[in-house]
């Protein structure tokens, strides 16, 4: 079965730079967890099935590199992928390029885990769904 | 009763500034949250008893005026303080002024209300607290 | 001559919510920047021209009235359209609404000065461009 | 010489959490850019000292844990120290604790290049200054 991707863009408003003149390093990760949050809908955590369930995919790691700034006006395409299945977490994999060059300017890993969530009791991982693995597991991510 | 107030200060850091070099008009409403929130502190909504309660204010309208902007590293005083009850909102005022000039920089208005949460139900506003009026509602405020 | 309006469409993120459940007050502001600056665009300040130019809108005052509050997930449509020209300011009116239930979630008003910027001299609000009169300044805006 | 070190401290606001009722994964960033900027001032590189060269850090790379997460309310405490030079980067890494159970909530490291900006010219990394490294180099960071 194909391997969950998706892609977001982004034009680069006043609110994602700073007065380096550059889009400032936090922005990026806020364009990332758009495109990961509508990646996750396509594994099956849409916001409903999320809220019903109250299960919830958290950041457990980011690796975020650098490599090219985005300035004021850019239009910037995010590509994210799943990257990565283990027990109990799952690593996507996001390329951050500009349309007018085509450079990436930014690559970046997180790795989540499923939380559920129960109230006021703590929240706790669990392991990923048996179908996941199923559908997603045997392949060469 | 002393009528509740609250100063609070900032350094301004690139993620407040964008690329026109000053600092970003969304940002001071941060900081301004930051104050109102020390501020509803003083005023009997302190972290633990809005938990215990369910209880939480929620800005029902913002006025902010803009009136000299701040640049990266200016160190920014955020005077708060509460300004008329009404019986189901609250308003508080804002005065943010620059410490190395003593210019003010942005002034602020923002009404509130109490809010119940009840699980999944909707919330609803409340009235305001009766010692709230007590205290507070035959000032000149 | 038609005057200026943008529709812009957000999808609600987690970092658009807070813990009280719904979208943080200061998150409707960035929807609508973003919808302001697409505005914007439409009236001859493109991120190019603002850029050769160094002449920018700059925010002076924002009204803004919390009706209903969104949800992780909620579709927002916002409209942003010009409202009033003065001497040097000008004033855009925002609506949102969720697509769900067309229900109105924010209003707001923003006024606006176009700041030339000058290297390190400070920047100074200009008198609006007469075309900007001539094309939208006898209308009932 | 003492190796550069600072510690911030924060109080998890509103706008720091997210509706699945603990801190976004991406304010601790904000939070770690805070201590950064005052540990880079220790180093040399105040707001004064970097505006008048025009010389700033620019993060080249993330690597972020959420441990344990933060909620409304807590206290945080972030601790930031230089961690390595090298000839064009260095590297500096932060630990945020909470103050009620001084439990490690995020660790991070981050590695920052040295940026000269030159008006609208490309700004351009530079080597580290020599006196980071006789002040710093031959320790073990």
């Amino acid at each position: 079965m194909k391997i969950p991707e998706f892609t977001t863009n982004e034009d680069v408003m006043f609110f994602d730079t700073d007065c380096a003149g550059v889009v400032n390093n936090i922005a990026y990760l806020r364009m990332i967890e758009t495109c990961r949050t509508h990646l996750g809908a396509t594994m099956g955590m849409d916001f409903q099935t999320m809220g019903s369930k109250q299960l919830f995919p958290a950041v457990v790691r980011t690796e975020i590199d650098y490599r090219i700034p985005a300035k004021l006006g850019d239009k910037i395409t995010i590509r994210g992928k799943l990257d990565k299945l283990e027990r109990a977490r799952f690593w996507c994999s996001f390329i951050m390029t500009r349309h007018s060059d085509e450079k990436v300017l930014v690559t970046c890993r997180q790795s989540l885990a499923l939380v559920q969530m129960n109230g006021d009791k703590p929240a706790k991982p669990i392991r990923l769904p048996q179908e996941w693995r199923d559908q997603w597991g045997n392949q060469d991510l």
